[in-house]
């Protein structure tokens, strides 16, 4: 799956994913009150106005993107109604040929992220017939749990020929609370048990994302694809550009999605060093930024009746950006 | 919450949860049968099967327990039909006056972990109504991202009279590949800067679970209740009861989900130092070992027609379990 969203990158000439994380906040008014007056001002409402409010965005995007990020949460919110309105979105987005990566930050113990896995990437049997739940391309896989967490996801990423991006340094202010911890030098208990068999590795004292790092890299070499990148990636935040510099260098056939452009104050500059001399190795996600332009001052001009437009502009400036912070330093 | 969850426990006598998990293998012939003449072989024909499944066992056990925790993977791998069931699954044990724990484990950034907190714990706005998505009573939360990703579904639990229990050490075999890390004494980086904004604690080299379990300690301290226990809880694995017993002593007022006894390995003697002195500060859940015991040797001659039954029987057995190694120990 990663050569899949390789490809689209380079066609689009556009490393970036737009977040569809809609809260009613984001929506106009007039799609809204579309959406109520068909179904009143329910679940069921909140649902359609989102999935209405989607599918402008994707019509107006979609030629221009490779990829989106559907942020599972702001569906679940609105209940059973807000999740028929996720599936809807992944499987329209799918038919304009769009990549989708379900923001779903899964991890459990080993059965239950099986079940997970199935859920989003994979099939259930069901008597004799097997079904696809939610059908991501990618999913994004929290690591606390350790390899057996993770390892499920892998597995149906071989058998489905899809992907993930598990959590290494987020980009929230509080991520260095664990995240940026230092680990003890030469640090063995119950290490890379899960991993490799063997127990014990030593190493000098280092923050435990580049322990998480470096496991993914190893758990990558299950998944690699023809362009030298592992269809099992890194989610690494805009908003730390040094850790991501180093990350990049740790992780080399780690592909990378980078969260955190714009709204969250990542900037294309702070990009560059996430990249490959090739412009390649990382995908970078704005959310707000994109879907609720309409409401920046920049693009006010657009007024909310044409907020999908003010999306597409804001999408070519953020390819701008990027293209220009890739120049500026000769990539 | 949590005074609730203890009352229950106190007027049951069993610090017991029941892990509504069903899978197709643990539900019987004759109600997949009967679902599936009824919805086909279909997502919809096995979340009936898996409802039907959990309502018999609900009805079988619920005067003898205090709460039930329905793990939402294994409903979410059927797709919307699945969560569907997993609904029904919520209101049916809240009826019959069950404490309901989601062990759902989401945690994200700060806004996102607010739409989770909606989802699970508490209400979203639409227009001018307010609606809950699923309306548990607690929620498993998982800590990677920090205090940013825990403290929105701690407001929720504020507001409404609710809680969750934060992942600290888990109870399958590779937990430790992160969270036995020893952390390196002294380590100030980003340290509790969402938490208290001081940045600067010292200690000495210690696992993460520790680290994280203060951290939990500290956060319930916004959510204590009148029993001397917070409605923050923690979860820590029955198969690390040596942990459990540290992480007893060092979160005093932290409730204890104690997943992993029966079916993963954990013993009713492994569990007496999760507990304190009168009994209470944790709660033991059984999933496997209990919704499919008609499958085990033991219980075998209950029969597929009678599951329910051998679920009773299996609640009652774990019960004693319990109270024979409380008396072991003199608790």
């Amino acid at each position: 799956m990663i050569d899949y969203l390789i490809e689209k990158i380079k066609k689009t000439g556009a490393p970036i994913v737009v977040g569809l994380d809609p809260t009613m906040k984001f929506v106009p008014e007039h799609i809204k009150k579309a959406a109520f007056a068909e179904k009143g001002e329910t679940l069921e409402g909140a649902a359609e106005a989102i999935w209405l409010f989607n599918k402008e965005i994707i019509d107006k995007t979609y030629d221009l993107i490779p990829a989106v990020k559907p942020q599972i949460a702001m569906y679940e919110q609105f209940g059973i109604a807000g999740l028929i309105a996720f599936k809807k979105t992944i499987d329209y987005c799918k038919e304009k040929g769009l990549v989708v990566i379900g923001d779903i930050k899964r991890g459990d113990i080993g059965s239950t992220s099986e079940a997970y896995a199935a859920a989003h990437l994979g099939k259930v049997q069901i008597g004799n017939n097997y079904y696809a739940g939610f059908d991501e391309d990618f999913a994004t896989v929290n690591p606390y749990l350790g390899s057996d967490g993770v390892q499920p996801f892998i597995n149906v990423c071989k058998a489905e020929k899809k992907g993930i991006f598990v959590l290494v340094k987020t980009s929230n202010p509080s991520s260095g609370e664990l995240q940026d911890r230092l680990m003890k030098s030469g640090t063995t208990a119950g290490a890379e048990q899960g991993n490799n068999g063997t127990g014990n590795i030593s190493f000098a004292d280092r923050p435990l994302y580049e322990i998480v790092g470096e496991q993914v890299a190893a758990w990558g070499e299950q998944l690699m694809g023809k362009y030298g990148y592992s269809s099992v990636g890194a989610v690494v935040g805009a908003t730390y550009p040094e850790q991501g510099a180093v990350l990049r260098k740790l992780m080399p056939k780690t592909f990378i999605l980078v969260p955190g452009y714009g709204a969250q104050g990542g900037t294309g500059k702070d990009l560059v060093y996430f990249f490959d001399d090739n412009r390649l190795g990382a995908i970078v996600n704005s959310s707000r930024g994109i879907i609720a332009a309409y409401q920046n001052e920049k693009y006010k001009k657009f007024g909310a009746d044409n907020f999908a437009d003010a999306s597409r502009q804001a999408v070519i400036d953020m390819i701008t950006d990027i293209d220009q912070a890739f120049i500026s330093v000769g990539k």
